[in-house]
């Protein structure tokens, strides 16, 4: 299923995106007709801790709404405001660097590979929703950057994860495009700052539940900038897969519902190029994943 | 005045803390005493985001408290559980590296001495209050090391701040033990997750408002494990003063009321002595902070 958050009337709720219909049906309306209880919070956030509960129930209710209970929870998706399906985490967004080998030899050549995992944080007033503008900060940046990543959305609390279990605890996966300002993040070494200017979390347009993703270390993953392909791999290259990841973050440090891990980009970002392809005022990113879907933002 | 999070009957609310008389004024309780009116929020979090009007309103409320009011409000510190002022931030904890020159060297000679601000995070479900046990974690590092720093918390939402006003948008202060796994942090590169496990962000034990701290570049800053002296500075000797910290951060990522900002420490980390003094089970660790407090805390 695909889970997003949206505002509608000024407020922000979630919902589950059928594509073929291009409907939205809000979650708490169907719990609301069909149940005739009213028990989900107010957000995705909060409502992704329930984990595969909320997959489970938000299925049963799609498949049992009877045409009245439809018309209640259903509008259409063109009508309402899109929002990143989390617009608000409540902590940094954790992000894994050089995690497929081809990039970190293109940002540094063979040392730069990592021998053990790299995590850096962007701040969650970074994110912004699928087609809404990325800032160019002109005035602060000569290098702004692109990177397509595959996020994971974790579902479940949890520490000291082992490897095996770890896929247990993730709720799905959505799209992050991870903008970086090359100059800012090389001038103060530690990555934060260079990855934290508002609008460079672009995120969505939803979060797969992660029973539709049969294998997530065989997507293809590709990011065209106005048309043109830059990147192009599968997250099979990735150095360290997503349990590996798991089992590292999580060894001293609690993992939560909502938590957001984005797993590294591929060769092919603007900064590698010969000479740089970094972004411009204009410019469109679309990156698509399999089985996720495609996140597209124009640089204003 | 000094503001704290504390938790009574399972409930976590906030107050001011008295610390000739030992109490704790309930800032909802006496709002509603005083005022007749209830418009508080139920996090001190929350309440940060009035900035000063906070602090002016609660110091009305004290000093109009006739004492059938003050009888209702107060209680003794000692009869509830402390918490550390901002027990659950909203986002990362912002950490400034190597903000005085002594300690650069100790950890990489003079060239490590930074020439632009360095900032990492630190996870939110780090934080632990004063007086609580930090994990030793003697399966996950071998080099676990304190830092004591001044934290600025920031009281008022802002981008693009300029230096001459910075301070405009401070709350408070408070301590914080920037408790560090140097192996971790070596070995990941990115600080994050050497600076992350559970319970290695001791804070508080509260903030102090920013009236009440004339000079934050002027104020003694002194670590003492289990009695011994082991950091000795003054934030005079700051490289990065503090409106030229909130200054960069915010120039392209907006800051909001209850952000909190450690500022770096002073030489003389277990790390940088010879022999290292790395932290043990057992140690008791006091941060002390002109004009602000003492941070105390035990590993576990």
């Amino acid at each position: 299923m695909k889970f997003i958050s949206y505002r509608a009337n000024g407020e922000e709720t979630y919902g589950v995106y059928l594509e073929e219909e291009k409907t939205v049906w809000n979650l708490q309306t169907l719990e609301a007709s069909v149940s005739g209880e009213r028990t989900l919070p107010d957000t995705l956030l909060e409502a992704i801790a329930a984990g595969e509960e909320l997959v489970i129930c938000a299925q049963k209710w799609l498949r049992t709404a009877e045409e009245k209970e439809k018309k209640e929870a259903a509008v259409s998706a063109e009508e309402v405001e899109w929002l990143a399906p989390i617009p608000r985490p409540s902590k940094n967004i954790m992000c894994i660097g050089k995690n497929y080998r081809d990039h970190a030899i293109e940002m540094g050549g063979e040392e730069s590979i990592p021998s053990n995992l790299m995590v850096f944080t962007k701040a969650p007033t970074a994110v912004i929703a699928a087609n809404e503008l990325i800032p160019a900060y002109t005035e602060l940046t000569e290098a702004l950057d692109y990177e397509g990543e595959l996020a994971v959305i974790i579902g479940r609390r949890g520490k000291g994860i082992s490897k095996e279990a770890a896929l247990d605890y993730i709720f799905g996966y959505t799209i992050i495009n991870d903008v970086t300002a090359r100059d800012i993040q090389k001038r103060h070494k530690q990555f934060f700052l260079g990855k934290s200017l508002d609008g460079t979390c672009p995120m969505g347009p939803w979060i797969v539940s992660k029973d539709e993703v049969q294998d997530p270390h065989q997507l293809n993953i590709e990011t065209k900038v106005n048309g043109d392909i830059r990147q192009q791999s599968n997250t099979a290259h990735f150095i360290f897969p997503i349990d590996d990841i798991i089992a590292t973050l999580s060894k001293g440090m609690t993992l939560e519902p909502g938590d957001i891990i984005a797993t590294g980009t591929p060769a092919g970002v603007g900064q590698g190029m010969n000479p740089p392809g970094l972004l411009k005022s204009g410019d469109v990113v679309e990156i698509k994943i399999e089985q996720i879907g495609t996140l597209t933002n124009k640089v204003q």
